[in-house]
């Protein structure tokens, strides 16, 4: 299968059932549905419930089960960038080639609305009657615990205490493990709970996440600085105004390249004792490593 | 029972649940933990697991089953109160007499710290091995019900809205219905569910539960024009200086108060169709009541 059709096509799914989920409602709060659906609409690369429901696709899961729980992790890693991109945190003007959201509306909404998409999912979770209580409760364990201390947040405050500061390149890989990878190792145990599988398939597909997930972090710092702002869509590259250490920072452009290499195979090499098809998952590796934008 | 011992009774039980569930972690992102510490622990009423622990005490379910849930509510309104108090919401300066969470470490760290208490409670409530699947489903949709667009959220969105103007007395009490109500509805939900109470209970608790939280917001209006900043801890009130309608502005110092007497007896009377010895829960009403601060 070609991957961007691949890509647009579940694209477009995840787009149509997040334009569902949290619909336009008019009244004295309005304002917190049109920044949140400012926020989710129409951007990015939709890769977190990619991964989810291509998960679910090669164990031969039930798809329309994993559909609306891959797209609350889509709303955390939304909530995450608003709140990220706060004067007070990377002080971003610009995401996704459009004024982030507190430039649009203003930083109280902007708390307010990275809140609301931190809180809903939970809720949708809890209440999607298509879940067994048994499922329910595993995605919510598996959701806040990588979205918590132990995982984006955790990544964010390490982020904080290291800025201006120059770190190892095993304490990048901690917080980065933390930062990015946690959330889209969850999006692949998504898949694997939705889809029963067994615990060694979970075990490969969780260090295949953790592989992408720094390989997604590496190719950041370098399209950070080899693209201009009309292609990346963030203006200038903010971990670089805030003086963080980045992969290519530490190793240089060149190093860096082949250390996203190197997480590539590593990230291959963990699909290999799965007996399925793994070729879309691989797809999607072979896509973040060469990606443009 | 002597009211002010119960209370102090049960917070002494929360604060050291509290305590342990979130201990002091040290290493690279330890300001998280040293921040939700100051946040969570020595402070406030309690007032939301203590009516959780008195409507299953009442109920006679399972107390030990109730601690930890309790406990999950104040977490989330701690979290609120953090953001509240940021310069772009409240922008208050001392909260319970101690300087708030972005002014003791940062903005960004006070974004993060109530990211993380607004997290961390659905990986509690989710795995909790002493509920049952059912349950921890329930109780998390109960959570992120009251705590979203139709609650928390919801008040705190139309508090932005409506800062600056005078509004009716019907608005405010829907904002407040949000912004104070709900999570206390929830938390008596909360007891409702760990104790399986009867729908008709259900039911009755919480109309119980919204009269006592508009009860308390009057309250609280009334106290941030009577009381002190030594009494109060929270400085100038902030609702007086950033303009927002109260219900001391639109009725009246004496007015608020016996519309106070009013919720209180409504919620009273909520009580009566139980049959059970509702004594606590009155005794707590009372207090909200007559509280000095």
């Amino acid at each position: 299968m070609d991957i961007s059709l691949y890509l647009h096509s579940q694209g477009e799914l995840i787009e149509q059932e997040l334009d569902r989920l949290v619909p336009m409602r008019h009244g004295p709060g309005e304002q917190l549905f049109e920044a949140a659906r400012y926020a989710l609409l129409r951007g990015g690369k939709r890769l977190r419930p990619i991964f989810t429901l291509t998960t679910v696709r090669m164990l031969e899961g039930d798809l329309q089960l994993a559909l609306k729980p891959a797209c609350t992790l889509e709303m955390i890693h939304t909530y995450s960038m608003i709140h990220d991109d706060l004067p007070c945190m990377d002080n971003d003007d610009y995401r996704r080639g459009k004024p982030t959201v507190h430039k649009k509306y203003s930083e109280g909404h902007a708390v307010l609305t990275g809140d609301y998409l931190l809180t809903y999912p939970f809720e949708l979770l809890a209440t999607d009657s298509d879940l067994s209580a048994d499922k329910k409760a595993q995605l919510i364990a598996i959701l806040a615990r990588h979205s918590g201390s132990d995982g984006m947040i955790g990544g964010q405050v390490m982020d904080l205490a290291y800025e201006g500061k120059k770190v190892s390149l095993e304490t990048l890989r901690l917080l980065h493990r933390n930062k990015t990878a946690a959330l889209l190792i969850a999006a692949i145990e998504f898949g694997a709970v939705i889809a029963d599988a067994f615990p060694a398939q979970l075990d490969s597909l969780r260090q295949f996440g953790e592989a992408i997930g720094l390989l997604f972090q590496v190719v950041d710092d370098i399209l950070d600085v080899t693209s201009s702002v009309g292609k990346h869509g963030k203006g200038m590259a903010s971990d670089i105004r805030n003086a963080k250490s980045t992969y290519v920072s530490l190793l240089g452009l060149e190093e860096a390249q082949s250390y996203a290499l190197n997480f590539y195979h590593q990230a291959v090499r963990m699909l290999k004792p799965l007996s399925c098809d793994t070729s879309l998952l691989v797809g999607l590796a072979e896509f973040i490593l060469t990606r443009k934008h």
